[in-house]
């Protein structure tokens, strides 16, 4: 019996690659403790926002068999939050998978399934309103590198997938390893989940929820 | 006649998977003046290090034809330099393309066709004895985050192909343009390309050359 943990990263046609690959990336150095698959809806390749094309080994609708999803952002968004059996699908995964994560506009789409209502997440910041007409009912942070409430850990544009990866990593597998992913990738880990200069740059005030 | 330029991000089996969507994610955002293409060997689907398999859709025996091409590093550099016509494929490559940027090992995997010879290059810093050996005629630096010699640029590990994609971006379409697209990506840019604590981390001592 495999003791490893696993994680399925959901693509879709239009995500954005940073998104994906950034935390990949950090899950992927923890080759010993985690499995890391990409996902899809019926397992079909898709293209990403940049261009290439990914190519999932595992379909969304088994997706509920994974210790943790990780759910990204980008223009994909835009089409996925109108098409009812997607979000019926999303929901009915994040429901189950026991640990949920989103990269930037992911949490706009995870909560438009209602799994994040009456819960804390924030988002990416350049988008930031169109994600809180998804989700009326979250408590929207708008000052935050990732929040983490109960089983949901969203995190705020692209970049901010990496550094809530690597606390991911530090709060399932120590401190210790987080810092070791990031210095073999060397990367410049932003520990502090409240760190977040691109708040203020798109004119968005801290508010307490 | 389109007057974008255009860019192969040259992928592997066993390519670090943010050394080529890290750039990737940068010059993707630059989609009015810039065409992101995944390249490899005979156009082949190939799996990253960290599993996920990436589609490419050009081949490297045709990237003669860009203005830019990637190299990245990652555990499947190992078996490619002791590939004689792998290495001799991508040294004609590098030799005709105008602009040639590496992340990671790649310089070590580029230094091997001979090409870097007498160029200033940097690499990653975790496994930088090895790189050496691959160009021992290779004027390598120590510490930097990225190092730009004529048409060779070359970055430090895994994260620092971002650092140096935005530096690329900078210098080809302005300072203006690099900024939007950090913010965009919500990524705290190193401009600097001397900024490198990693080297320290791994015992390398600043050396001129």
């Amino acid at each position: 019996m495999s003791e490893k943990e696993s994680i399925g990263l959901v693509v879709f046609d239009g995500f954005e690659t940073l998104d994906v690959f950034g935390p990949c990336e950090m899950f992927g150095l923890m080759e010993d403790k985690l499995d890391v698959t990409l996902v899809s809806r019926g397992g079909k390749p898709v293209a990403s926002r940049q261009g290439p094309v990914a190519s999932p080994t595992a379909a969304l609708e088994d997706a509920n068999a994974f210790d943790m999803i990780l759910i990204p952002g980008g223009f994909g968004t835009r089409a996925l939050v109108d098409d009812a059996s997607y979000i019926d699908l999303l929901g009915r995964v994040a429901d189950s998978v026991p640990t949920v994560l989103t990269v930037c506009t992911g949490s706009g789409l995870l909560a438009k399934t209602g799994v994040l209502d009456g819960y804390r997440a924030t988002s990416n910041k350049f988008a930031f309103d169109w994600v809180k007409e998804m989700g009326p009912n979250v408590k929207w942070v708008n000052k935050a590198r990732w929040v983490t409430d109960d089983k949901f850990t969203t995190s705020a544009g692209v970049s901010a997938g990496m550094d809530m990866a690597l606390g991911v990593i530090a709060e399932r597998y120590g401190h210790d390893r987080a810092v070791g992913v990031a210095n073999y990738a060397e990367y410049e880990w932003h520990q502090d989940a409240a760190w977040d200069p691109f708040a203020e740059i798109y004119g968005l005030a801290e508010n307490a929820v």
